[in-house]
C-alpha cells in the first residue's frame, strides 16, 4: 500500500492518477514513466521501486486504493494555491511541500516531474480541472440588459406601436386563453370566435376605405395579422382568410358596388367567406385552372361549373364549416371568347349553415397544424349567379355578353389580379417570423438559464456560454432583426402605394421575403427545439405547435421554391434585357427551362 | 380593324401579338417597331399605316380585338407546320402562306421580320408555346424499373432479409393496422398490446443470451428495430425501451444471477420495465446525476434517493403507465467512498400497477410526437432495495459494503458502462433512417405522378422532370442509400463484437452515424413535405407524424450537438497524440474549451 502521505510519494501522486485514468496503462507508457521514476535519485530507492510497482499493465491498483489516491491528491490541493492553469508537476511539488512532514523537495525535482509529464503529453489542464473543488451553487444569470430596452421596443414595434399594444392587451383577455384541450371541431369554433371579438374590436377591415367602415391602411392591417401571430397560428390563418383574402379580393379586384354591397358584412364577420383559387390538380400554376364560369346572356347570369373532380376547389379556408361567400376563381367564357381566369362571388351556404343547391362540400379533414382553421373542398355542379358577381375591376361582361378590360393582353391582366395577393404574402411572412421570435425567445431565454457541464470548480456553464450553442441561436437571431426591419420597410412602402399604382418592384421584393423570411422560421424553429433538448420536445413548450403550425407558410400564399424561380428569372430577364449578351441569355434560358417554359403564377 | 386575312397583316401578326403581350407598350419599343414596318415595303403602304395605327402606347387593343388576334394566330398555326422551335418570322412567313388568298411572301420578308424580332430581343419559344396547340393527356409514367429489382432489394434487405420478411409479414396483420383516432391513453395501450404481440413472437429478446431464451445477436434485435420503424414509431420506441434499453441494461451491465432472473421476464414483456437515467438537472451531463444510492451495510440493502427536485428522473419511457421496474442510475456511496453513477434495479410498480411505497411517479403530458409513449418522472424517497439489484459487472459492493471493481478508475469505469448503449444509438440512427425512406418514398412516388405547369403542347411536366426538384430529392436519397449501407456495416461489425471486446471505435462511428443520420432525417422529411406542397400537410399523407415522431432522435440517445463534439474532441486528441504539433493543440484546446472542460456522456 503506497503511503499517500510521504512526500515523495505524494510528487508523483497526479502522475500515478494520469497514468491509470483511463483505466488501461499501455506498456510501452508504463516502461517511460518507470524509467524516468528510477532516474530520480531524489526519490529514495524503496519507494522508486514501490512506485514502480503500481505501474503494471498487468496489475492495475484496486477501485479503494484508486480512491485513496484520488482523496489524498484533492485534500493536498486543497490545502494550496495550485489552480486548473497549473502543471501536474507544480500540484506533485505543492501537495509535497504540504505532507505530514511538511519537508520541501529539492529544486531539480519539479523540472524532473515537468519533463516526465511533457513526455506523457497529457493535458493537465483537464486533469486538474477534474481533481479540484466542489461545485458551487450557480450565481443567478445577470438581469440588467446591457442596452436601452424601451428604445428598441419602440423601433421594433415601429409606426402602429399603439396599434400593437391594443392587440396585445386584447390578447390578455380571458377570452383568448389558450384551450390546449380543445378537439378540432371545438378548435374551429374557438378560433371563429376569436375572429368575431377581433371583428367588434374594428380590426378585421382596417385596410378597406374609410367610405366601408375601414381605415384605408394596409400597413395597420398588417401590424395586427403580425401582432396576431404572437398567439395562435390559426387564429391569424382564420383572419387572414376572412379579412385578407376574401375581403381583400373583393377590395381589390371588385368595384364601387361590390365594396358596397360586401365590405362591411366581411368586416364584421356577418358574412364569413372563403377565397376559393387553388384547385387540386392546379395548385401553382394556377393560370391553367380548370373551374368555369360561361356567361349566359339570356339569364344575365354567369354559369359556375366544376367540370371534373381534379377541378374541384382544394384546401379552402372557411370553407369546410363557416363561410357562406366565396370568391371563386375560374376560366371566363363569354361571346364565344375565353378570357382567363376571373374572380366571382358565389354563395356556398345559406344563413343556417346549409352548403347552396348545386354547391358540395367537403371537409379536408386533419392537417399537420392550422387546424383551428376548416379547410374544404368545394364542387360547383352548374351553380348560376347573377352577372353582377364578376369582380369586374379588371374585366367586365356588359349584359349582352361583350368583354372588355383595362388590359388587353390576358396574361398582363392575370398577373395584375394576382399582384393585388401581395399584401397577403408580406402578411404571411412577418406572421412566420413573429413565430420564429416566439421560438427564439423560448430557446435563448432557456439557453441562458438552462446549465450542463462545467469545469469543477465553478458552477456548471449556461448553454449559451459555449460557442456552438451561441452559433446555434445566435446568427438566427440577428436574421430575424434584419428580416423584421426588412418587411417593416416593405409594408411601409406597399401600404404607401396606391390601389392603381403598379406594384412590379413591390411584388418582387415580397415575392423574394416570403420565401426567404418563412424558410428561415422553418430552420430557425427547428434549431430552436433542438437548442431546448428534451424539454423542446414537450407539447406545452409550444415550439412543436409553432412549428407544425408555420411548415405550411413555406407552401401557400405562393410556394417558395416557385416564387424563387419567378424572381430568380425576373432578375435574369433584366439582366437580358440591359445587356443583351448571349452568355446571360444562356443563363436566363438555364433558369427559364428549368420552369419549362414559364411559372405563370400562383396563390 | 386589322384585316387578320391579309398575308401582310398575317406576316406582322407574331409580332403585334409580342408587342402588347405584356401590357404595356414602352414609346421607345414601339418607335423601333414603327420605323421597322415602315421600312417594309412588301407591305402596302395603307397596310403599314395601319399596323403603325396598332402600335400607339396610347391607344391599347381591345380585349376582343387582342382575342381575334390570337385566335387568327392560333388557326394560322394550326395550318403550318411550325412548331415552339421556329421563329416568331417563320411563323409569320408560314401562317401569311397560308391565308385567304395563298400567295407567298417575297423573298427578303422573312429577313426583315427576323431583323425586328432580333431587336425586339424576343423569346420566341416561349411566345410561341403560349400560342401553339392545345395540351394533350398526359402519359401515364413509365412504370419498369431500369435496374434489377430484386437484386437491389436483396442487397437492401442484407443479412437478415427472413427476419425482415417476417415482421413485414406480422405488420400486415389486421391487429397492427393504424388507428389515427386514438387518444393518448388509447394509443398508449394499442402500443403496448402491439409490444406484447412481437413478444409472443420472440423478437423482444433477440439481443439476449441463447441459454436465456434469446439469440445472442444484436444484428437480428437491431433488424427488428429498424424494420418495425416503417410502421409506427411510437412502438419502435416503446420496443426499445422495454427491450433494447430495459433489458439490455440487465443483460450488459448485469451479471449471471439477473440475467437468469430477469431477461426472460424482460423479452416476454412479463416485468415491463424502463431505463431510468436522465434526470431534470441532467442530461447531457450523465456523470453528474445526484440521484444517490448508499450502501447501507446492517441492511445489506441500498437506499436509493432523490435529493432534491432537479435530481427527479425526467422523460422516461414506460413509467408514466406501464413499466413496474427500473434501471435507475445514481452515484454510488459506500464504505464512505464515492464511486460514481451505477446502475439498480427498483421496483417502481406492483403487478396491479399502483406505485410502489416511497416512488412518486408523475406523467410528462403530450409531447411533440410519440405519444405512445408514456414518459413520466420519478422521485425515490429513500427507497430500500436489496444489495444484489446493483448491475454488478462493472462494480461490485460486498456484504461489507467493500466496492470492488474491474475497472480502477471511476472515468474510464463510467464510459465502459455507457458504452454499452451503443446499440441504442445504431438503432435510433437506423429507426430515424427508416423514416427518412418512407418520406422520401411518398414524396419521390408524388414527384413521380403529380404535374404542375408545362409548354402548352405538351402535357404538363412531373415535378421530377424539374432540374429544382430533382435537386430537392435526388441528392437526399443518395444520402439515404449510403447511410443505409455505413449502418448496415457498422451494425454488422458491432454484431460480431464480443460483450467483453472494446467498443471503442465502433462507439465513435456510431456517435457520428447516430448524429450525422438523424439530422438527416429531420431534413429530408422537412423536404418531403414541401416537395409534395399542400398535400404534403395533411395528416393522413404520414409525412407530418413522420416529422413529429423522429424530431426528438436528434436529441436522445445522444444529444447529436454534444456526440458531434466528442466525435471532433476524440478525432483531435488522436491527432495531438500522434504529431504533438502545437498548432493541432491549439485546435484541440479549441474544440475542448468549447466544451468547457469535458463533456463526459450522454445518454
Ligand atoms: C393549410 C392550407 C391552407 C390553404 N388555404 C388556401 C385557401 O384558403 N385558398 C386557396 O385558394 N388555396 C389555399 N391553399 C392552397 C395553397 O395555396 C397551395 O397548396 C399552394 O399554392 C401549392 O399548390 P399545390 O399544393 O398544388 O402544390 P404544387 O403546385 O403541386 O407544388 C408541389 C411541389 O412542386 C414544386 N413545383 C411546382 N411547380 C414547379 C416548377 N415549375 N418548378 C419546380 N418545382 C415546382 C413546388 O415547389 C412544390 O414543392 C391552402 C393550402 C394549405 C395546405
Ligand atoms: C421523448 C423522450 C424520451 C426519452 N426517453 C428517455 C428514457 O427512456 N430514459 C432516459 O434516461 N432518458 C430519456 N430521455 C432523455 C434524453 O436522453 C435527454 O433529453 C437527452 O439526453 C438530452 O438531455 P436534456 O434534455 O437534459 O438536454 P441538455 O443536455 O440540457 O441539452 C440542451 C441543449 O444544450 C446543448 N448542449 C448541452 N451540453 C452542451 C455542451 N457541452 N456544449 C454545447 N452544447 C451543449 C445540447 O446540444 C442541447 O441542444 C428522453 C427524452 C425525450 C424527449
Amino acid at each position: 500500500m503506497l503511503d499517500t502521505s510521504s512526500p515523495h510519494v505524494r510528487a508523483v501522486l497526479p502522475l500515478l492518477y494520469v497514468a491509470w485514468a483511463d483505466g488501461v496503462l499501455v506498456p510501452s507508457e508504463a516502461d517511460t514513466i518507470r524509467r524516468q521514476i528510477r532516474a530520480q535519485d531524489w526519490i529514495d530507492a524503496s519507494t522508486r521501486e514501490e512506485i514502480c510497482g503500481h505501474l503494471d499493465p498487468q496489475s492495475p491498483p484496486t477501485p479503494t486504493q484508486y480512491f485513496r489516491w484520488i482523496r489524498a491528491l484533492k485534500e493536498g490541493a486543497a490545502q494550496t494555491s495550485v489552480t486548473t492553469r497549473c502543471s501536474l508537476a507544480e500540484l506533485g511539488v505543492s501537495i509535497a511541500a504540504g505532507g505530514s512532514d511538511g519537508a520541501a523537495l529539492p529544486e531539480p525535482s519539479r523540472r524532473a516531474l515537468e519533463d516526465i509529464e511533457a513526455a506523457l503529453n497529457i493535458d493537465g489542464e483537464e486533469v486538474l480541472s477534474d481533481l479540484l473543488g466542489e461545485r458551487p451553487e450557480p450565481e443567478p444569470p445577470a438581469v440588467e440588459a446591457p442596452f436601452e430596452v424601451d428604445a428598441l421596443t419602440a423601433l421594433l414595434d415601429g409606426t402602429h406601436a399603439d396599434l400593437r399594444e391594443r392587440v396585445r392587451t386584447l390578447l390578455q383577455d380571458p377570452v383568448f386563453a389558450y384551450r390546449p384541450d380543445l378537439d378540432t371541431p371545438a378548435y374551429r369554433e374557438q378560433v371563429l370566435h376569436w375572429c368575431e371579438r377581433l371583428a367588434e374590436q374594428g380590426l378585421g377591415g382596417l385596410g378597406y376605405p374609410e367610405e366601408h367602415g375601414g381605415d384605408g391602411d394596409m400597413g395597420k392591417f398588417i401590424t395586427v395579422f403580425e401582432t396576431l401571430a404572437y398567439h395562435d397560428l390559426s387564429l391569424v390563418i382564420k383572419f387572414g382568410v376572412q379579412f385578407g383574402l376574401f375581403g381583400g379580393s373583393i377590395h381589390r379586384l371588385g368595384t364601387e358596388n361590390h365594396h358596397e354591397a360586401y365590405l362591411e358584412p366581411a368586416a364584421s364577420l356577418e358574412l364569413p367567406g372563403c377565397f376559393a383559387m387553388t384547385e387540386w390538380g392546379h395548385g401553382s400554376n394556377v393560370r391553367e385552372l380548370e373551374t368555369t364560369a360561361r356567361y349566359d346572356p339570356a339569364a344575365e347570369e354567369f354559369v359556375i361549373n366544376t367540370p371534373h373532380d381534379e377541378a374541384r376547389k382544394e384546401w379552402i379556408g372557411n370553407a369546410a364549416a363557416h363561410g357562406r361567400m366565396a370568391t371563386v376563381f375560374a376560366q371566363l367564357h363569354t361571346d364565344g371568347e375565353e378570357h382567363g381566369v376571373h374572380a366571382f362571388l358565389v354563395p356556398i351556404r345559406t344563413e343556417d349553415g346549409t352548403p347552396m343547391p348545386r354547391v358540395r362540400i367537403e371537409d379536408c379533414g386533419e392537417k399537420m397544424g392550422l387546424n383551428g382553421v376548416d379547410n374544404g373542398r368545394l364542387w360547383f355542379d352548374k351553380v348560376r349567379i347573377p352577372r353582377e358577381n364578376l369582380l369586374d375591376r379588371y374585366g367586365r361582361v356588359a349584359p349582352d355578353g361583350s368583354y372588355d378590360s383595362p388590359i388587353p393582353s390576358p396574361g398582363k391582366r392575370f398577373f395584375t389580379m394576382l399582384s393585388t395577393l401581395v399584401g397577403g404574402r408580406i402578411s404571411v411572412a412577418r406572421a412566420g417570423l413573429s413565430a420564429a421570435k416566439s421560438g427564439l425567445t423560448i430557446a435563448v431565454r432557456y439557453g441562458n438559464r438552462r446549465r450542463q457541464f462545467g469545469p469543477k470548480d465553478e458552477p456548471e456553464v449556461p448553454l449559451l456560454d459555449y460557442r456552438t450553442h451561441k452559433r446555434r441561436l445566435l446568427p438566427r437571431l440577428a436574421t430575424t432583426y434584419a428580416l423584421h426591419f426588412a418587411l417593416d420597410d416593405l409594408t411601409t412602402r406597399f401600404a404607401a402605394t396606391g390601389r392603381d399604382a403598379s406594384l412590379d418592384t413591390i411584388e418582387a421584393e415580397a415575392n423574394a421575403l416570403k420565401a426567404y423570411a418563412t424558410w428561415h422560421t422553418t430552420d430557425t424553429l427547428q434549431e430552436a427545439r433542438e437548442a431546448c433538448g428534451g424539454q423542446g420536445y414537450r407539447a406545452d413548450n409550444r415550439i412543436g405547435r409553432l412549428k407544425a403550425d408555420t411548415d405550411v407558410f413555406t407552401t401557400f400564399e405562393g410556394d417558395n421554391t416557385v416564387l424563387m424561380l419567378q424572381v430568380a428569372k425576373g432578375l435574369l430577364s433584366d439582366f437580358r434585357r440591359e445587356f443583351r449578351d448571349m452568355n446571360l441569355l444562356g443563363m436566363a434560358r438555364f433558369v427559364a427551362d428549368g420552369m419549362a417554359t414559364r411559372v405563370t403564377e400562383l396563390n
